[in-house]
């Protein structure tokens, strides 16, 4: 590992420079002859029936080559996990995001105006917008063909006894915790070009994050068409930014593909950042009761906690994020008894989704507040009483993960240094420290029937290799960290390395980018591919060298004896004598990696993942109790990352998950009144910018992950995870108030002030 | 065999409909944003001094962006297999297509009138346009660095002793034949799209023939170019025929590049029709001195070959076609004794490239008009002596090509039969038959340091493949063999199989499209890797149902025992079993095909290819002997093709190449005077048209080549090789005038007429 010329060091994302320039090509980018454009009518009522839906005058508007409605979808085909989500919505909308219509034409200005001219009445239904109201006894359905608004998604966790926990306990808190509406905020707005061949084989331009299981979205789609044993393809175009966003398949998507099939032509469907804002789905809210309970010298004894979730109308990935909640509720810091009972909601609000942390962060909130106040509670330094908990390697937790690295207790250290802790804490001075600690997945996390990914690699005549790999850069940097794994494993310079990764045709298939899985996943599957074009190498160099082929290495593109320096051939070289022989060959090979982690059992426990990534993060704030603003004097994010296959992408990871999570704690909110977002802009949803960066310090623990390629764990999510309560923790440290309700606005702070003053 | 569900069948072509409806991209429609338009100057001497070159006003008119001439070419870069020719000339011109500057302008028209404020001045001088006088002692020198103006190319092939074979022959006949320079004609015309990257990496939208090794000839361009270690990415458009043009690169494709560096923008340059016509490199003339001998049973006793061809004032592929005219010089029919000394001369002309046959068409008119001469004067029916000659299978012949399976006797007796030979023969009422047979590598040739050609292939959950195959479809139809035999091996329909075969960067290695391999070697690789596939899904499906995976096949998507049949599954349930496993996969496989066929020892002998191909064809003929009009009546061309793998496909290019062959022997020339070309357009050039076929009845003979894919040979080039001494013995036999010079036009047989008749 000492002699790695490649993989540990700060190397710039290989595609920076495309999009530095503005030569990378994005959906927005993409035009294909004969292309029109398509346009979509929202429902003006979060909860409505419609009355009347005349599209004849937009049908009359000269460049208009279609108008589509639900009665041109198949009937009854329905999208999202829950197959509750018609494409385009007919009878009753369910919230103001409804597709009611939709038109192709061949400007979008056209296409826009086309809208204007659909005549639709509704008749106003009175909404549930507040989860809470939504579960209770007798209240209106949001689909009626449901008998509840709870979802059928029985969250469930029981390890241990709580109960009997809850008895022996010497210290217990407990309290709720709520969170808001964040959205994902990517700067390419969502789109897609839908485009059909002669043979009613689709080609999908998309900057989907899951090419291979959008691919089988479509395929399903085009058999409720009536088009049965299609081809699909998925082209991704650069990705502007994905966070989750574009995990599922949308409701535009399916609409292209109708305008595609009904004009027989491409048609692209581009959201404005007013839709991008409304019509896309974020992160939910959530509310949170939790309490914990500790023995006489601060060890955990349980954890309790009850959580609603606001599902909004539909439902997609983001029903789901109890399940990787489970994971920082069981399993952040030892403790033997948890209980997790969690309900997803419908109401008349816009649909959730996944978000880079998949609900981790809404837990770790509650659970990171919580255990401040058991601190507290116990009279034990909040930092201390986390040391004592701490993870550790070989632990097996309640849930049944399985720890093989673990570094918590590196990052702990760190933070208690570089923060100044034992100094800075408790000095009620308006300033103060928090900290809060993170157990995310980091070697994969099963939650398809495959959690793998292919690569293809081919080498030419001089030494240059093609890697064909399923995963998708959506900016996180996946092709420079795979190139580097290929270049480091092949030895080659990572120039001679060129990532293909976005065409399903080519590419091979992989479950998406999701769960911090790709440098892991991927990483290993890469590193497969390049170990077998590397043994082909060595086996035909021993022959040229006459030398054991246990006995070479390869650095720099030259092929050369360990034992005998001397004894050396460049790699060009040795590869023309593979290929320009009788039966001779380019070098090709291809691997297929799929960890070896679990899916949940009945009672969501398994080895969700083969690898846990684990993090501190403390800050130091100084609250103004004049205006309530907090500003963060320091900020330390201490990640175990296993091995850092490139430090600088991975600071990137650490500075961008830091602020985002800062956004998370301190401002942004999507302000929903009566199903209705309020601030769908960026202007009024504020999130930071590069003039809020505080000095974030991040800190790279390296733990060595044995199944990691290179000893690495994913690290995407991970870096806004602590972010929020580690603040509130810090707030709290400084002034004495705690905000349970994110986010931690001025006002707040000013009210909790007000309210500890009287 | 007898099962084949795909193999064997006629299938459209899988391109077709994108060809028909137009939706098809050639060269022609690349369009990139920014893109510019280039235009070259050319010569207006076939010989000529440039006095002064002045681009100055071509630089100032608006939207010009770049004009270049020699000196902006890296000195002393020379393209072409002897690396005889600067892409930009200057100081001499050597022929009338001689390039000696270039524009880069935002449009065509431009860039055009940009030419024409180029102020050129030449000093015109003497040229040569005679081989037979640029051989001669003293002759001027074209390339004044060379020695001489015939090329260092020792075509020189000795087997046993001519001489002595000639002292013991009981007849012997010598003659001399002469062929025209003609031209491929393809519908395509050349173009290129240079494009660079912001890191100097290019990629070239082409239609070469040649990907990979065109990769290699930018390479080296770009190093000359002080560029060193870049990428080079060849993506090739729809190309819209070959027959060996795009066999090599060519000067605009270096001016396109010139271009994109000078103006950091992508340039394309695409030929125009007249162009196409005067500035690509057709096929030579040659003049062939043949003597041929046989015993008083007309067992051939020797054959003696010396030919001088045309190479024109530069080099490329059109010089090593005597290595192909070795071929049916040494080995058509049985003859112990062969001696072939071929000179290659510089003249002031255009010069010359590979088309269809590789100069087998040439040599074949030479030798089959000798044989019927022979014939007639040994006293045996000329269809008799061929049989007597014929070649069979277990032979080893003079050049030591191992013949394994061989045709050529039911080729021989097909033609007899279906031409009603023995009737029709030697009737002297202005009608005749006449045949000529052939022979042609069918299995690879090697020519380059490997033969070999790279396939991949993954496969998705639900039974679709995707193939990567090295091959490239000039219009010959290779991606649907290479789909038939994925489809026949892995068991499921065609329409399952999608075949990639057009980018660099995806696409494994292969020498081009040349030497009818692509079939027998692209279709092995298909082969090779298909069946890594259907391992796999055995093996799996094997564990699935409870069966040995020997006992197991694949047809129609379906999985069964064929012990049991009703033992059974869907190929996609079994993987997505496959797939979705701990531990699963999805399938992929490469395969790498070189055949094991030999280059050339330094005695022009060994076995360029695995397999040869067998053909003949026999032509009735009616000649109107007033106006020296041939009619042909029925033509009859039978061929060993191993194994038909889609017969549909075949008869295509059995027809195409009877056709092209019939505008060698009957029509095409191109017309030079003094180095000028005459008749460079469709109206004065004229290729037999729709209205022009005749009743070509195509003959398929399966001989089962152990080598082969499913048994098959290649068989693109052979349809025109024995057509022109098959009409001439059939003209010869109606009217008794032998014509030696093509192509036969009716002056010609006026001529030849009056002259017997004197």
């Amino acid at each position: 590992m000492d002699n790695l010329k490649v993989v540990g060091k700060k190397i710039p994302k290989i595609d920076a420079p495309l999009k530095a320039t503005g030569a990378a090509l994005y959906i927005q980018d993409v035009k294909i002859p004969g292309m029109l454009h398509g346009k979509i009518l929202y429902s003006q009522y979060p909860h409505a029936r419609i009355i009347k839906l005349d599209t004849s005058k937009a049908e009359k508007l000269p460049g208009v080559r279609a108008v589509v409605t639900a009665k041109d979808m198949p009937p009854n085909f329905r999208i999202g996990i829950m197959k509750d989500n018609p494409p385009l919505k007919s009878g009753k909308v369910l919230s103001i995001r409804d597709e009611i219509a939709a038109v192709a034409a061949t400007t979008p200005e056209i296409a826009e105006e086309a809208l204007s001219l659909i005549e639709v009445e509704y008749e106003e239904l009175p909404g549930i917008f507040d989860p809470l109201e939504a579960m209770k006894e007798g209240a209106m359905l949001i689909h009626e063909e449901a008998k509840s608004n709870i979802l059928k998604m029985p969250w469930r966790l029981i390890c241990g006894d709580v109960e009997k926990a809850k008895q022996e306990s010497a210290y217990i808190v407990e309290d709720t915790f709520s969170t808001q509406w964040v959205t994902h905020c990517c700067l390419g707005t969502s789109g897609c070009v839908a485009h059909f061949d002669m043979h009613n084989n689709l080609t999908m331009y998309s900057n989907t994050q899951i090419p291979s299981l959008a691919q089988n979205d479509f395929v399903e789609a085009l058999n409720a068409f009536g088009l049965k044993n299609r081809r699909v393809r998925i082209i991704q175009a650069v990705i502007g930014g994905g966070f989750g966003s574009k995990l599922d398949t949308y409701a535009y998507e399916y609409i292209a593909i109708l305008l595609a099939l009904k004009t027989r032509k491409p048609v692209k469907i581009i959201f404005t950042r007013e839709e991008e804002f409304f019509a896309t789905s974020p992160r939910q809210c959530t509310i949170t009761k939790i309490s914990h309970g500790c023995d006489k010298d601060g060890r955990l004894t349980f954890r309790d906690v009850e959580m609603v979730l606001d599902n909004g109308a539909y439902t997609s990935w983001g029903a789901t994020t109890p399940s990787v909640m489970m994971l920082p509720i069981s399993s952040l810091y030892k403790v033997p008894n948890v209980r997790y009972i969690a309900k997803c909601v419908y109401t008349n609000n816009t649909y959730c989704q996944a978000m880079r942390g998949y609900g981790n962060p809404q837990a770790t909130f509650a659970i990171e507040s919580s255990l401040d106040q058991l601190a507290e509670k116990a009279g034990i330094d909040p930092l201390e009483l986390r040391r004592i908990n701490a993870n550790e390697p070989g632990e097996i937790t309640p849930q049944r993960f399985k720890i093989t690295s673990c570094g918590m207790k590196e990052c702990i250290e760190e933070v208690y240094k570089r923060l100044n802790w034992k100094e800075k804490r408790g000095k009620d001075n308006g300033r103060g420290v928090g900290m809060a600690s993170l157990i995310h997945v980091g070697g994969g996390a099963r939650v398809y029937k495959s959690d793998g990914c292919g690569t293809i690699i081919k080498m030419d005549d001089f030494g240059k290799v093609d890697v064909f790999t399923g995963a998708s850069d959506i900016g996180q940097g996946s092709d420079t960290v795979i190139a580097q794994i290929v270049a480091e494993v092949i030895g080659i310079p990572i120039e001679d390395v060129n990532v293909i990764n976005n065409d399903t045709d080519i590419c091979p298939w992989d479950v998406g980018v999701h769960a911090s899985r790709t440098t892991f996943v991927a990483g290993n599957a890469a590193l497969g591919a390049a170990r077998k074009i590397r043994e082909q190498i060595l086996e035909a160099a021993g022959k040229i060298l006459d030398e054991d082929p246990a006995d070479l290495d390869i650095k720099d593109g030259m092929v050369f004896s360990t034992k005998n320096k001397e004894k050396s051939t460049p790699l060009g070289k040795a590869l023309r004598k593979i290929h320009y022989t009788l039966g001779g060959k380019m070098l090709m090979a291809e691997y297929f990696y799929d960890p070896a982690n679990e899916n949940f059992d009945k009672e969501f426990k398994g080895n969700l993942s083969v690898s846990y990534a684990y993090g501190a993060h403390g800050v130091e704030v100084e609250v103004d109790r004049e205006t309530g603003k907090v500003k963060i004097l320091n900020y330390v994010a201490a990640h175990d990352v296993g091995k850092a296959i490139n430090p600088l992408l991975l600071e990137g990871q650490i500075y961008g998950g830091g602020l985002q999570g800062i956004g998370y704690a301190l401002g942004e909110k999507m302000v929903y009144q009566n199903g209705r977002l309020m601030n769908g802009n960026f202007l009024d949803y504020k999130i930071p910018t590069a003039k809020d960066v505080p000095p974030i310090q991040p800190v790279i623990v390296e733990t060595d992950e044995k199944d990691g390629p290179f000893g690495a764990k994913g690290i995407g999510e991970p870096g806004l995870v602590p972010t929020a309560p580690a603040i509130a923790n810090a707030i709290y440290d400084a002034i004495g108030v705690r905000i349970k309700d994110l986010p931690i606005t001025p006002e707040k702070i000013l009210a909790a002030l007000k309210a500890k003053d009287k």
